[in-house]
């Protein structure tokens, strides 16, 4: 059976909300950053990275969330997060999913996580200052650019909506109103109603 | 045909080693960031994030260095960069080019993108002192943790080992010896010594 490794309020709420609408049988075992269970020798041991999400499955562990959203993806092909066989239509799920994680993901990172790049607290500080115009810019680019509707690839859901709605949940954290980006407003209002995403919700809240 | 636009010295360099390693019919045009070629509107219009590399195809743009290289493993699935069916053995893969593009790409455009993150220069050059220690920390975790050998993923050659060849070449400029990371080193060396990276290598030093 597989087993999700998630701390709620982190990105790894994407991996957990495709894994149930998935229809997979699987586990999810939370990781306390507060007690820093992330560090600890028998977590290091399942992603040396201390990081999650982490994916366990029968074959060895995946890690990194457009990895693991393809996994699943490919995994359970007939289910409302099977990924598409074309592998054009393919990349762009994954292009999309990769701005999520090595743009947006990285945007927002700054405000709490700002000493992963710097050890000074006045440089820590002046990231922060940053953090709402680079989520505001990232964001303009997916609601003009790059989000289709109703869901981010256009009429089908797939596993870049999954993705979308976990960062879009952290814009009022990281002080830019969602409502400025209206589609974008309208998919997260719209992704809250699925029955996957309120089981998901209610297990990350505890 | 396949178009890619790329600029010298930037991770455009995976995709186009991956591009040459397809044997796919391409071209590859060169973005000039110094005249700010990525800005220019007809760039944008191509990729309205301002950024290379981008894959031009018959039906339309891929962006993302890990979505292109999946890309071409996918349509060109009997070649040196096929990429494997089995869903597991992709993820594998496709998690060690994310660890790529979501931290160690990331850590080292603290280097000379810091402004992207802060505005005040004391923040930006704070960022670069941390460059080396944190490269060094994402190069020891690959030789240690993430690496088979001789490639990337083992015995067999895949779209990862462009990828790592791009990254590994950054580390100089970042302040940190390869040849810390014994493994990492020889895979360079192996890399550099085949036809497709010799000829990439020509064409992007023009």
């Amino acid at each position: 059976m597989l087993k999700l490794y998630f701390t709620p309020g982190t990105c790894s709420l994407a991996s957990h909300i495709a894994l149930e609408e998935s229809g997979a049988a699987y586990e999810a075992q939370s990781i306390d950053f507060g007690k820093q269970q992330q560090r600890a020798p028998e977590f290091l041991r399942v992603n040396p990275k201390g990081r999650v999400p982490a994916l366990v499955t029968d074959r060895g562990i995946v890690t990194e969330t457009p990895a693991i959203l393809a996994y699943i993806g490919q995994s359970f092909p007939d289910t409302p997060v099977g990924v598409p066989k074309d592998p054009f239509e393919f990349a762009r799920i994954q292009a999309f999913n990769g701005y999520l994680s090595s743009t947006v993901h990285v945007a927002h990172a700054h405000r709490r996580r700002g000493s992963r790049w710097a050890d000074d607290p006045a440089a820590i500080e002046a990231m922060t200052l940053k953090v709402p115009s680079n989520m505001s810019e990232c964001f303009d680019l997916i609601e003009n650019s790059l989000f289709s509707g109703p869901w981010v690839m256009g009429e089908a859901y797939s596993i870049a909506d999954p993705y979308l709605f976990t960062l879009t949940g952290w814009l009022e954290g990281d002080g830019v109103d969602p409502q400025r980006f209206p589609e974008v407003y309208a998919h997260s209002r719209r992704m809250a109603e699925r029955p996957a995403v309120k089981k998901v919700l209610s297990i990350a809240a505890g």
